[in-house]
């Protein structure tokens, strides 16, 4: 086997944190790396990604993109497929994971149906018309309730409204007004559990089941290896590695999955990029899914997966007051064995995602133990 | 304790690759860099290190980097002690390592004789004011040979002249002539062997010994941990604790040893900064040599240094012909298993340093297998 590596342009839409590890990745194997993105500075810029300015959906940005690039893909899903198609048309790029993917995984009810078809397990879900077909559907799963969900446009629990009376259906249409809708019965969740997959040119490697424990909605603390029961583990393995055979195009994807409480795995999301469930991987595992999906889309063998200690524990950093951003209690942070990724962005926001750490286990460590140094560790971060 | 992070912005001497490697480490602790250099483009700066152009010895230049920092390091030690004094003075910057260490191991000869002072083994030295000197010293060596050696600006081989014979002396004098000399007992060697050590706040750490294989008098494989007996490890772990004890100032330092063939271990030389011998850190130890320097410069607790895998084997990735720079036979060796680090150099030139790999053992495989990998993916990598 001869592997050349003749494209060695990567184009990336978004130049947020995933943007900024996909280019830390890139470079290190000796790529270029184009981020088209709206802010004035944006993360990836800050290690060494030429930046265009504009939205996502900013043709001639996009343009600008796929003259710069052999090869373009993104660090979030919220982006025109339109504007992609249209100018990379007649042009020599190539877009990894394909324009088709991301239509099918950007519509949330597209995505849902299309694993049904291929016979993974989901939630029973409906596509919703008006609140009649709401009324309807609720009534099917009165006992436990049902969630409708925003389409298209939706992350971290934004665009998500629970219903578990009649009367809440009308508050959940106003509330989501702006977005087409569907539902899906609400499930007695014992936990959510992640597997990252990545699809190379004729090859597919799995990352080990994280436990994924969200906070107000946005995945916060990840756990690798996953806790869950053996039996369950093994399904969400392959029920990740259905959904990996399921998808058309090269590069990393995370496969949220939800374990019920009598141990049933059913899909719940596809991401179709590098995820928060998989960053504890650029300490803890051999390969981080940065530089797996910038092998996979440019092209290159995939990395090996396993992890590098018994357990690896990553914990988001999200801001906790507006203002500057100071860095009392990184030091303390560091002295009991957290990895500090900050991600170059300004002001400090409330819920903004500053960065995250990551922790290994030590030798003969418990579990129990690294979580006590993470919670301690973000405690005395003050961002 | 509670650490604040009040310093935030890191200066280093010297944008190549170990700058760059520093400015990627400094980056994710949310520090802002910048660096020195009188390339165009070099390293350091296309992975997000501002770039101030100019010569290691521009008082120019180095005051503009002391504006811009509050602590200042260097990636290479033939800069000038001078500038950095006298740019320094009256700004409040800090220098790491202090700027008396500089120095004292700029100048091999002062450098042997400050370690020879404070008790610690090296070979038998003398200065040389004459080729008489030197004739005397071989007079009393003539049975293993003597070294001369350059005592300023010599690295990678270049300012030594082996003397095997008293017809050598002239021509080693001759070939070193811009250069104030001294000279060494020439060693029966078994090996060479590299310990790093990080000097912080009020704490030391040492990475577990390595050992380091020249070719061409350039260190081109390092394995890790060592496979010189445990009694010479011993040693060597003995002689960088109390190399790391006469140091003064913060940051890592390479302590390179020799161990010759009747198990003795005698100090070959100290680089005061991150080396070519801790490159294996950034996939293989729990914290990589660079954030640990950064970490120690800027006052910071320091990270773990155990080992992540049974065996670490770093190769550089010398140009082998000049020219544009390609990327064939990278794919074949990213499939073997190699973590590739493109430096950004261009262009490729014979002998140039234009990046390394690192090759971490498989679960229960041999160092052998582990070599033969290594091997295998230099050849394949045709710069």
């Amino acid at each position: 086997m001869k592997v050349s590596q003749t494209k060695t342009r990567l184009g990336i839409v978004g130049g947020g944190q995933l943007g900024r590890m996909l280019t830390s990745a890139a470079l290190e194997l000796g790529l270029t790396i184009t981020v088209v993105d709206p802010g004035e500075n944006p993360p990836a810029k800050q290690v060494g990604a030429t930046h265009i300015r504009g939205s996502f959906d900013d043709h001639e940005a996009i343009t600008q993109l796929a003259e710069a690039s052999d090869v373009i893909t993104w660090e979030i899903e919220h982006i025109s497929v339109e504007a992609l198609a249209e100018v990379t048309i007649n042009k020599k790029v190539v877009v990894e994971p394909s324009l088709d993917t991301l239509a099918m995984i950007k519509d949330k009810y597209l995505q849902k149906k299309a694993m049904a078809d291929a016979g993974i397990a989901v939630s029973d879900f409906v596509s919703l018309a008006s609140e009649t077909d709401a009324e309807t559907f609720f009534g099917k799963h009165s006992e436990t309730g049902i969630i409708l969900k925003a389409r298209t446009g939706a992350y971290d629990g934004r665009g998500n409204y629970v219903v578990r009376s009649h009367g809440d259906i009308a508050a959940g249409f106003q509330a989501l007004a702006t977005s087409e809708l569907y539902a899906e019965k609400l499930e007695n969740l014992e936990r959510e559990v992640s597997v990252i997959i990545a699809k190379g040119d004729d090859e597919i490697k799995l990352y080990d089941p994280v436990d994924s424990v969200n906070e107000n909605n946005i995945c916060n603390l990840v756990i690798a290896p996953s806790q869950a029961p053996q039996a369950a583990q093994q399904k969400c393995v392959a029920m990740a590695q259905q959904v990996a055979q399921a998808l058309q195009g090269r590069g990393v994807f995370a496969i949220e999955m939800l374990v019920t409480a009598s141990g049933e795995v059913l899909l719940n999301e596809i991401a179709p990029r590098v995820h928060n469930t998989g960053h504890h991987s650029i300490e803890g595992c051999r390969t981080s899914q940065f530089e797996q999906h910038v092998r996979c889309v440019m092209g290159l063998p995939l990395g090996e997966t396993d992890l590098l200690a018994d357990y690896v524990v990553m914990n988001n950093i999200l801001g906790s007051f507006d203002g500057e951003v100071t860095f009392d209690g990184f030091g303390e942070a560091l002295a009991i064995g957290a990895m500090m990724h900050a991600y170059g962005k300004t002001p400090n926001k409330v819920a903004r995602k500053m960065g995250h750490f990551t922790m290994l286990s030590r030798e003969g460590e418990s579990l129990e133990e690294v979580l006590q140094r993470a919670a301690h560790a973000r405690k005395v971060i003050a961002l």
